[in-house]
């Protein structure tokens, strides 16, 4: 079992007042499962800008990978975002877990100003519909922690030859949403189902499909 | 068990191009239920002006209910809408599954303007948040057939004395939501979760508790 | 000219921390003009659930009015929402401006639950999107002053054989969505337009059009 | 007057069903005048990939800008949307007015993966709501042509060392939001107005103000 080549699949820890973060209630559903020949290894990655890379390079050196997914919440969302593109820039609305509220800054000195995901993102959205999870194209990842985790995965990956990288982001669980008036929720148990499917879909397409997935404005 | 008092339980068949309706979905996981000493009853409703009144009427002869909650599908909102107001006006945006499209009609002739809901909302969304369900409190059951059900049911019930009426909406399944963009969704099973503790706590409630739940607009 | 009949248009004071009130601003610069054979006076009402409706129906018996339009905030909205009904209840999410916050407590002690408007709404929201200005039907005006002031002038309006009643919600300013991240706006030029062709079209109909305005739910 | 250094300033042409774009409505009122030492010329793009990029570099040719300002119109935001970044993908979700409907192309091909602004949009986004004009900072300019046209500027200038070039979204006009029910509008004059705030802080800022603007997904 442990000669499969592994998936490192990301969650994140509880931020901005909230006391669960449903990224990690789901992806720590999926630990140890064996996905198209790949076992599956989670890690819960800490809401700051510094550690979490920091811990994300190191899940990576322990782990290696064939492909790495991080999944992150996105309150407000209503459903999953398969995320296009990080963006070389931290800009911060509200303080990281550990105080830091970056502004305008670089995740990566003198990187190049955006890199894009390395996953069927298109292929992975109509499998997504197909299994009925509803399920959108995002071209952005904002400028939290999140773009920050993407951003610096995808320049790790540079030093990991035929490594891929993608981003995912999910909605509030029920249970959070029961806190914030109005805001749409997903079953945590529909967000696991969402990402074998993403997972699985990401494992078996060498070349995402042309379908389209954009946005005017 | 077929002493127990009875609750009746109504969702409503598909429409509007859907194949499904989570009413109907969510509503005949309860049926046969004991919820708080009483037994519950489910029927499913067609979306129809003429033929929902009348199935909803004929239920009521036959199963004598000591509370009636009905519960129709509100495609787009987030949250379970536990329903304030009744209005006296059918105005159809879309037909109905007969083809009928009343505008500007008044759901029963010489009828009151308005009915409120005789359940006790307040505690009722109490409850649910406190369950980590989402809800919220809803000054508005549209002017279609819901509304239609809704308003029909509580002037029925002046026939009835002492039996209670009200209705909650819910959102798209996910399935439904993954047909369209963007649409927040609910879980089957989070929805039958939510109406367990809804007629519990209607059941349980006489006096509705002073809580705030306005809207200013 | 003081022989013509009269219109009495009424705005609100600032609330809930605003600065201005946007109706107020857009109501007063119709003050003296003649629309359709008539003079409007306009009056800017308190936000307050007792005074509002004091100060209204001083209005009323000081202006013997042919037809009665307020107009009110509507804070998120992006449309003019011609008000189809009021509802014989206070539930107040904030305080008024002066600290008064009822909750599920009827504007008229054993009055009926709703009111609907006298206003021909279907035929002024054809005349709006004619003349370009974006109108909507809204099947709810909440339970704050708002709909307090609109259930009480539609009440007091049965002591005034012939006079007819309506009201209209309009949306922010933009220098007060300038403050709101988000939130749409009209600017006062536009909705003092809307309200000229509103009160003109609500002035020369007797019998609304039959145009379907309604919503799902 | 022709000695002084020019802005070139863009608005697009109708698309998408549309009679009207209001990017070109708002931008042609500043046609000829000065602002900051600065004349401003403007252009009417066509909303085609190919074209507009070759009318672009064109109008820069032709006026030797000191900076460049492209419009665009947003359908459905409510403020106006200083954009950060522009990303080298082409993803039409409905064609353009000739037809092409390209997806995930690059706009250059081996062009860098996106391009940040030159311009300080912190800075113009604090000048307009001091002056009372709705604005935000926008992550996304989309994946049409917008984001196309501000792609191909940005690395357009890599050729014209010292002029400086970004991008404005926004919303609807309110006759557009009339065929739009509940779309969010601006007035021409209120846009207009925010475009002449915008250059002029842009003109007259080298470094841009450290002020949070930022979303977290």
């Amino acid at each position: 079992m442990t000669d499969l080549p592994c998936v490192l699949l990301t969650g994140f820890a509880p931020f901005g007042g909230e006391t669960e973060n449903p990224s990690w209630d789901a992806v720590r559903r999926l630990d140890g499962e064996t996905l198209a020949g790949h076992r599956i290894v989670v890690r819960c990655l800490p809401v700051a800008f510094d550690a979490s890379l920091d811990a994300l390079r190191t899940a990576i050196e322990q782990t290696a990978p064939a492909l790495v997914l991080c999944v992150g919440q996105a309150g407000g969302h209503a459903q999953l975002a398969l995320e296009r593109v990080a963006i070389n820039v931290d800009d911060a609305r509200i303080p990281d877990n550990l105080g830091a509220q970056p502004i305008d800054r670089p995740v990566v000195e003198g990187g190049p100003a955006a890199y894009f995901s390395d996953l069927p993102i298109k292929a992975m959205r109509a499998a997504l519909l197909a299994a009925e999870i509803p399920a959108e194209i995002s071209q952005t990842a904002g400028t939290y922690v999140c773009n920050h985790v993407f951003y610096g995965l995808m320049h790790a990956l540079r030093e990991h030859a035929g490594v891929r990288g993608g981003f995912i982001h999910i909605p509030y669980a029920p249970a959070q949403a029961a806190r914030h008036p109005g805001a749409p929720s997903l079953a945590i148990e529909t967000v696991a189902a969402g990402l074998r499917v993403a997972l699985r879909t990401a494992l078996d397409t060498r070349t995402d499909r042309r379908l389209a997935g954009g946005a005017e404005h």
